[in-house]
């Protein structure tokens, strides 16, 4: 059964997944990157950006399963572009040059329609505007089988958290404070929802936790 | 010079830091229980509560800390009593026995004023109708020269962090969803506030935070 994951869900001690202002120059919003900070020492990240050496050991793990058993990837489009409204360049295919990370097919929320975009790496950008249903329909036959990943921003997971659709979800809590931005938990009751807290771990740079749906 | 201090303030890692519907059997609302479990086990707990043993470490020394060179305390009245407007019942003296783990003066915000309570311990219960700043200043006046806690709850904490009058804030994350509740930081601002987490360790039971006024 192909299940929808989200990993490596970064929050601060107060509960924001992104900062305000999103622009270029600041993808997650200003103070965003902050709560990040677990993420960029890992091995694997370095693996990921082409280099060598990391840090092995929790974090490292934590943020290598993320890539584990995936075979599409959901994206909200504020994730995807700090435009809003029409697509007016075409030029812009994401923040994360020729070859993505995904490797996989990527389904982008969004109100409006655009051609794919195929990228090198096996990355191709799908954009859906029928919403979060259709999408995780698409992402999951394009799966083949395997786990469709959840990739945020925040809105999109409260979107499909809401909907019970989210089967487990890694969330690292930062020891930092952003005071605004978007806030993950705000009117959402996962209680009500069915989910718990399974697990957790704690490093020198986050707190992870591990929230599943109860079955 | 008296500080302002908060310790052990627990919050669910959904951010809640007590659940609703609290009544006598519910002190903490339900469901509130779930975010104090780090102090249960503890040896400060266990001397608090008049017996032996107890498990040593992070999660104790930081229980411990709470109560060291405390000379007055402030709680708010939904932490004293279940109970909501005019005192009506003079048997209740709190949920702690006749002799409750301040053994100093404490000073409880409320709207209706009721005469001041001497229990064993040196716990002294006064009633504060004038809102925050005078409870503070009495306080601070009755610590002679020792630091003041403030204990909660929630809205408490609140009150006095937008009035940037909190100088330190221990904050214990507890690996458990409550879904609803009262939110600790919601519509608080603390990065505008001039607060920072300044240190950060974690146990198996709870990731501690400490968040203070930067200088």
């Amino acid at each position: 059964m192909t299940l929808l994951r989200v990993h490596g869900f970064s929050i601060s001690l107060d509960g924001f997944g992104a900062g305000l202002g999103q622009d270029r120059a600041n993808p997650l919003g200003v103070g965003g990157m902050a709560i990040h900070q677990w993420i960029f020492p890992t091995r694997a990240f370095h693996q990921m950006t082409g280099r060598d050496g990391g840090t092995t050991g929790i974090d490292d793990d934590f943020f290598a399963r993320g890539f584990e058993n995936i075979g599409a990837s959901i994206l909200g489009r504020n994730m995807f572009s700090p435009t809003r409204g029409d697509w007016t360049d075409d030029t812009w295919k994401g923040w994360w040059g020729a070859n993505p990370p995904f490797h996989t097919p990527v389904f982008i929320l969004t109100h409006h329609p655009r051609p794919s975009i195929e990228m090198e790496g096996g990355t191709t950008f799908h954009f859906v505007t029928e919403g979060i249903h259709v999408a995780l329909e698409r992402a999951t036959v394009a799966a083949k089988g395997l786990d469709v990943r959840l990739s945020g921003g925040v809105a999109t997971v409260r979107q499909y958290l809401s909907a019970r659709l989210v089967d487990t979800m890694h969330l690292a809590i930062s020891p930092v404070l952003l005071g605004s931005g978007e806030h993950l938990f705000t009117g959402i009751d996962l209680v009500k929802l069915g989910y718990q807290c399974e697990r957790h771990v704690a490093t020198p740079s986050a707190t992870h936790m591990i929230i599943a749906k109860r079955s």
